[in-house]
């Protein structure tokens, strides 16, 4: 029976795509695995220990289901960044919050603000609703605040999408620049301001957290600095209104148990999140140093991952391939002029020495042609 | 600042609701942990040793996203169930599938139908994407196929939600009332058959596994018999269309490494499952003798709970706050006429004697005011 399926009219006309393809399709395509996985922005530098045993010990109990209000979690955030648990609302991951939100305020034709090039999941959202999506430029590989501001009055845009420190350029504003751009947006725009890689970040690039301005959506991970990315579990803080909106939408048995214990755990282990920031400052800089030994330029990163300027969108897919050909997972941005770039996370010394092997090898490969 | 938050209007017109209030939330409120938790229907019976051998494991790569298409467990359901792997959609639990679905077939005003007091979440999702529900009656504590499929056609929906075994009630139907529900819908709706508690079953309560009819969309999860409530992981088997429909709009990387990998190993230990499908079986006709003597009726069941009559919708709401009072959790459900009801999960044998001794107690009280 080849019944014509009840699709409404907007997920009838979405395109088959998906934000990313996963290292686990490519290795399935080339028929082996890849020798170092540096392509996803995953921590090379694991777990807490007591975040290990609080997951392991959340497995004896995996049989009930996790807290649908995740009190305990929520309250420790709270209690971190100084606001209250009805400022904190837990996402499986900030790819499902991003979503939340998204749902929560674009609707067919919704104008949505972000940077061109920006986080393809969030775009994956805004179309998966209905939105219009209004990309802006990047300004020598930054985020253009202004013209970011610019374009959400033009267009009326009621959410606008920051990723600071950015993805996948690394680079980032500091605390003047973004209270500016908070300032220049309108009354009616909620920005939603992505702070997965913020661990990472100078104190400078950094506006304090503040539920004031119910404007502003902060989203967090325990996906990068505390290794959890396989765990799915980050959160928003927000104001109260804004949480409670997420609240009427939400999966509200979708974060689970095991997450939440071990986010729980993690947060309490700022001693082993500050010895993965210290350990991938030292691998950006051998990065750096060795993108400049080989002659490509980096971009400036405050995150887990250092952008390399292949020099055109050409050379960087050639590079990318011939990587992929010596068993390494990177990215490239898929959009000019950042597909320019190869985006490599920042690995163990190990992967960081395979890799360094293998980026001189292809690339004497691919100029030899 | 107290901006407007620029809502849609769907959402800014949507309750503070929630599908269910979380036990954790319930012992907050009475300052407390319940001595028995019994209203969840999560399995009493954990999970299989080698599930929980690869879910630490996985632990020890959860620094690693999960693979975002899960393509060794599909492979592996697909084989079992006699499908292709592109016939399978995975997802956080049943509950993120529903929404799925319903996202991808409801619109401002369309009608669905589904059962009167049938599964709240179900409902949730609905109301969240401005669905109209047309609420069918339940006949004798059965679904009321003719009922559902008269409704269909009257309200011309695209969406009918149906539970086999049903919860709350535990009742079922078997294979031809079930083959004739299906001829019976028109061509353009979708059925979503929740088979969550189909392992528990009767192989008569059972229509084979088949594709062919793209109407027709069954979910399962390792929630009941596997005992993985916690880990967040069921999935739909659905004509291939309809898995592509829902890939355009899922949470690509929303399903946990811990949850596929358990759920991988787990779905290889029938074995455990059967002993768990078992034991179960004995806890009812554990609690069907005790209510029994107590003089409460009990609905028949094909799960991993029981539902007793009290008589009354009343009695039932004592009956239940008495039992919280004595630390036993459990549900009472929120609609006439199955509110006279308790609806009370297969235990341990440790855990019904406690419930059992408690109950006792709890209707002398009640009975004697």
């Amino acid at each position: 029976m080849q019944a014509q399926l009840p699709l409404t009219d907007l997920v009838a006309a979405l395109p088959a795509t998906v934000p990313f393809k996963g290292p686990e399709a490519i290795e399935r395509e080339r028929g082996r695995a890849f020798r170092v996985r540096l392509g996803a922005n995953e921590s090379a530098f694991g777990i807490a220990p007591a975040a290990r045993a609080a997951m392991i010990e959340a497995v004896g109990r995996v049989s009930w289901y996790g807290d649908p209000d995740g009190q305990e979690l929520r309250a420790a955030l709270a209690a971190r960044h100084g606001v209250t648990s009805a400022e904190i609302c837990l996402g499986a991951g900030i790819d499902e919050l991003l979503g939340l939100l998204v749902r929560a305020t674009v609707a067919a034709g919704t104008p949505v603000v972000t940077s061109h090039g920006g986080y393809p999941t969030f775009n994956f959202h805004v179309h998966g609703f209905g939105g219009r999506l209004e990309a802006v430029p990047y300004r020598d590989d930054h985020n253009d605040l202004e013209a970011l501001a610019a374009a959400v009055r033009r267009v009326r845009a009621p959410l606008v999408y920051l990723a600071n420190p950015d993805n996948p350029t690394g680079t980032w504003h500091e605390r003047a620049a973004l209270e500016a751009f908070m300032t220049a947006l309108p009354p009616r725009c909620l920005l939603i301001l992505d702070e997965a890689y913020i661990d990472f970040a100078p104190a400078a690039a950094y506006v304090p957290v503040s539920t004031a301005d119910p404007r502003v959506v902060r989203m967090r991970t325990f996906s990068k600095a505390h290794g959890m990315a396989g765990a799915r579990i980050g959160y928003a803080i927000a104001a109260r209104e804004v949480v409670c909106a997420l609240d009427r939408i939400r999966n509200h048995f979708g974060v689970n148990r095991i997450a939440q214990a071990g986010a729980l755990a993690s947060l309490r282990e700022q001693d082993f999140v500050a010895g993965v920031v210290q350990a991938v400052a030292a691998g950006r800089a051998h990065y750096a140093a060795l993108a400049d030994r080989l002659g490509l330029a980096t971009l400036p990163s405050a995150t887990n991952f250092v952008a390399m300027d292949a020099g055109s969108g050409a050379r960087a897919l050639c590079l990318l391939e011939r990587l992929e050909t010596h068993g390494v997972f990177v990215r490239r941005p898929a959009v000019a002029p950042l597909d320019r770039c190869i985006r490599v996370t920042v690995g163990t010394p190990a992967e960081r020495a395979c890799f360094a092997e293998r980026l001189a090898v292809a690339l004497a490969q691919i100029d030899a042609r």
